[in-house]
């Protein structure tokens, strides 16, 4: 388990509720290979969101994919029925996916999907299910930062065990993603639940770990925002995943 | 039916496979009050994709608000089977919603809600149906735009009608979308579907009125872009948003 | 667009709330190639209802049918949420198909099959989407009439394929549909809505060019009805099915 | 039980597979009160086609007639998956109902409704449970007929426990229905499945005990249908549902 | 029809409502062949519950046993609306399969793959049906005893039609079923519904021809029992089914 | 955490692939309050058997029971995809749930049920969640006896808040559970997977802290089982339970 307590030493004027600065990640914990039957797997924390990753690879791809020399990356998020405050009904049980759910299983999976070579995974499918245990907010960038752990350790897997060649390279570079928005005016960094219903403005983005944005998703949810707001927090954004990045190597085992 | 046609008259190097410059949009049409049966309705063309949205506005909120002296605003997106160049099944006849349905409807409905003061809406409900009738990129961009029209002649329907005070202003600010995208490098707006998908990166950007932010969407489909490229899309976003914003006001019969 | 007015010379006692004789049609009007993503499409409109119809043809036959050397052909019926004057529930949303929806879409399918010779088809199978803009009574006659020019049209594009021999006639005759119904006692031709809820009987005739019948339904709405007013409403009917198929040729471009 | 054989002694030509002449009924035979949980019912059969109907009535009605003094009666019709010669899949495990069980369930419905004054009902439900055993043609036509039996049980129930007045008179007839269809040219009434699968023109008729149409739904399966046939076919079907109100009465034991 | 009254002529000194002692069954019949359309069929009734159940024989096997050379037993069970006091909304409607028919299919199909050889029987699949046509009490326990009559009849149509070879032996025993349960403190067999929701335990046997046991099913639904109520319980369904087993041999014609 | 190895002192001739005796438990581990959400929450694992129970209470109860003054305690269980060796599509993806999931949801319901006193426990609502987080045989029973500790948590914070009486006692006893089975002919306890395929016969045993029975589920997977072999089991389970309702006070901190 690495687990990696972000605080910085810089002096902040505004502190939050949970007594970090504005620019200060929650603690962040990776449990790699928390599960015992999947290819690959990481239980993720940040602070006290909790996302169980898998990564499932079998051999063969979709029937629409049949037949090009390719492979296929996926993912399914969900949450248990208590993750929350309140419990909410299984969608299992509703008979239907809500679009929430919907919405952020196609954000992860092209989030993963853009740091593969799809051509280098061969004709190989890896589905990667996000669950969430307990939810504090950023639930969906805890899952894709996880889902990354849970990927790369597939990926190890599947060369150990022949299904991608000795000199084929899948992995193109890392991914991680954090959520930043504006609150009472102030840009700040990993948003906890509390902080995340107050915010006027909302944004997911999701990284490489040479810094290239793999997905940028603002919301306004009060007023909306202007470009010098937009560029601060991308700026906040691209610190705190550059801090995620060094996790993932440092739970994988990997020199900076 | 007001039609304008947005030829910008810059020099440009280079020329799109439909004749238009990369900073051009489409002919854009809206047809105001298409539709006979619905308090406010517009069919909106962005070149060949076409989307008829009308707005239904009833008394009374669903049960979640009741009692809070709020409105409220909702979309629902969908296509007709042979909108696209093959026929994909009906969503009723699958039994549900794909997740690209649920994630549309959901963007159209936070972007309207984002001019609308709710309170000011008293306690009445709007259900902005978009259904496009035929595809050729842009989609989602042309049913937020064409639903401002609609949401617009409901609004002006409930004061006639009562439903809203004489003075209340539930309008906020209008609201407008676009899609942008990279092309071989070269940033290009609105994008129908032969560039589409050839995009590298993909964005769709929805701007108010007064040229804010309202949600801001980038995807790299090929690369990974850096912080440059963002950059160039936005500015064709926020331009293109501006003729649209002033085809809206044409269309109302309003000056500007 | 081929657009005619029904309007017969004939003194007549009687006239109906929007000025018509009990035996003429509503203004009938036929866009031809209305979408230009479907093998063939029409825009029918039957007074204030409107359907768009398309016909979509693929290669390959359902399984049920494969190696028989037959083609098929099968309709489905839809009517947009806001057609009619309050909004209905999508039956996306819901996740289920209503019985309304099930016997529109399967007594549209039966009628279009009804000329045509499967076996001169081929192999092939062509989908007729009805779907409805704006209701105002008699849309599943309107979308029956409306298919079948977008059918003749998808014919006539698969004998320039070379999807169907050249000199196969998969199209047998031609189809058209009418309602009619007893109000106050008078058997009346093409009911709007106003009329049709307060018809005693209502009955939906689908007609061949030659003036057979291919559908006959009569349901006593209120009181059950006699034989001599069945005469009189088929009678009516076969009438108004004549003129339609005359707008019918005129739209495809055929002399009578 | 009351069992009736309808061989007509006419001299007949034509001779039907099963022995009948073209105008006789098969074996009809009605087991009143078959099921002892339900208000009324009836297991009827037309040969070998045997139909559980039972009639549940239970005080209130549905949210959409609240308050407006009148009842309702609605039906269901569904098949056991082996009342046919192959097994078909159960809708309840496919998660849909069909189109044709649909279809006909709406028609029972209907054709029930005709002969129940609403207003003296009350406000009372009935809904009519028409569950095919086993099926040999005829299922629809069986069960209307069935029905009846089960509703004019059940409203017995309804009085005397009070829920109906002494005075009123819901039932204002009886109804009855049957097949027709045309045979190598020739029409024939009541046809089992051997018949119906090769009738060119298939036709049900729902008829009231005073000789007056419910229902007349005709197809043509193979070719078109011409005036005078349609006009064999509906002398057939009346003279067969005298045949049906007959028995009825008996079972019921009404004198003729 | 087979029909056998169980009353046992021991003295006894607790009577219960319908006047049997406590260790005798209700009156069993079998009707064999009850459909005319399956491979097997029997009308079972336990007093007055009543389950229709077929047995449905096609060559082939499900997917996941293809090529295994075995064959393959399962069952649905159901209820129709009316089968009970108070009419029950139908699976098929609501869209979905219950929790208790669910698991009542599953015992069932367990019970009678209990008794089969699944290699003798060869790639055959055998789907038995079990439709509750009237319900009071024991309906599963009913539905086991019955589907054993249809299924040995679907296998002597499979050796008379040659799709199981002469010498193989796919039923290896018989098999049964029945209710117990202790009723104020006493214990009980076969416990009609007024019984059942009295009972503060209830237990379902399924027991061979050779008197073993295949499912044991004991549920404590006011306090829990202890193991002297336990054996008193399997005391009595093991006597109870040495009786249905004997009454299976004679509906089969078979010599005990 | 409390975590105790139930390893027992007594020789034994059979060991198993683990290197248990046959009559001895895997590790279990039971971790208190693993969620920070719900009202009382407990991780069990039983070997590699992973389960989350979470216990969420409401006031109010389900319509059917409302003014009862007695509460509601039920269950749901289900497994994460990648609970087990393959991935298995999720419910919720698939639109519906499980036989398999139905039948074992109910049957923790009715355990938990069976110690609860609903009457003490006011008009309140119990869900218990038990989420299988990694499955290796057993995941039913580790359900049960982990969801009482949850159980038994959210009535002393019910208690601290009041929503329960101060000398109310809902909890009249505590259960737990276990699964054995017959493997090689060698009765054992608690079965991992590899052993539970390979049992002949497999039973669930519910038992109280008190040594009564709530439920007794024995299936013969192989060969039916005699009333020895029946009984060889029963003493395994009870000799099981005990050790398991110990490990349960000690994790409550309760004195044995």
């Amino acid at each position: 388990m690495t687990s990696v307590d972000s605080s910085s030493a810089l002096p902040a004027a505004i502190v939050r509720a949970d007594g970090r600065a504005p620019d200060q990640l929650r603690p962040i914990s990776i449990t790699r290979g928390w599960s015992n039957q999947a290819e690959g797997s990481a239980l993720i924390e940040f602070g006290n969101t909790r996302v169980l990753c898998t990564a499932s690879l079998t051999q063969g791809v979709p029937r629409w994919l049949k037949g090009e020399g390719r492979g296929w990356v996926t993912a399914e998020y969900a949450m248990l029925p208590r993750a929350t405050n309140t419990r909410s009904d299984r969608e299992s049980v509703k008979g239907k996916i809500g679009g929430r759910t919907h919405e952020i299983s196609r954000l992860i999976g092209r989030s993963l999907r853009s740091i593969i070579d799809l051509k280098a995974l061969g004709e190989n499918t890896i589905v990667l299910d996000c669950d969430v245990l307990q939810a504090d907010g950023g639930t969906r960038t805890a899952a894709i930062t996880g889902a990354y752990v849970a990927l790369a350790d597939a990926l190890r897997w599947a060369k150990e065990n022949k299904l991608v060649g000795r000199n084929a390279q899948p992995l193109i570079d890392t991914v991680a993603a954090v959520s930043v928005g504006i609150i009472d005016g102030v840009p700040m960094l990993d948003l906890p639940y509390v902080e995340d219903v107050r915010a006027e403005t909302d944004m997911n983005v999701v990284v490489t770990g040479s810094g290239k944005f793999v997905e940028v998703q603002g919301t306004a949810e009060g007023a909306p925002f202007d470009r010098d707001e937009l560029n601060a927090l991308l700026d906040l954004a691209l610190a705190g995943t550059v801090e995620l990045a060094q996790i993932q190597r440092e739970t994988l085992g990997e020199s900076a």
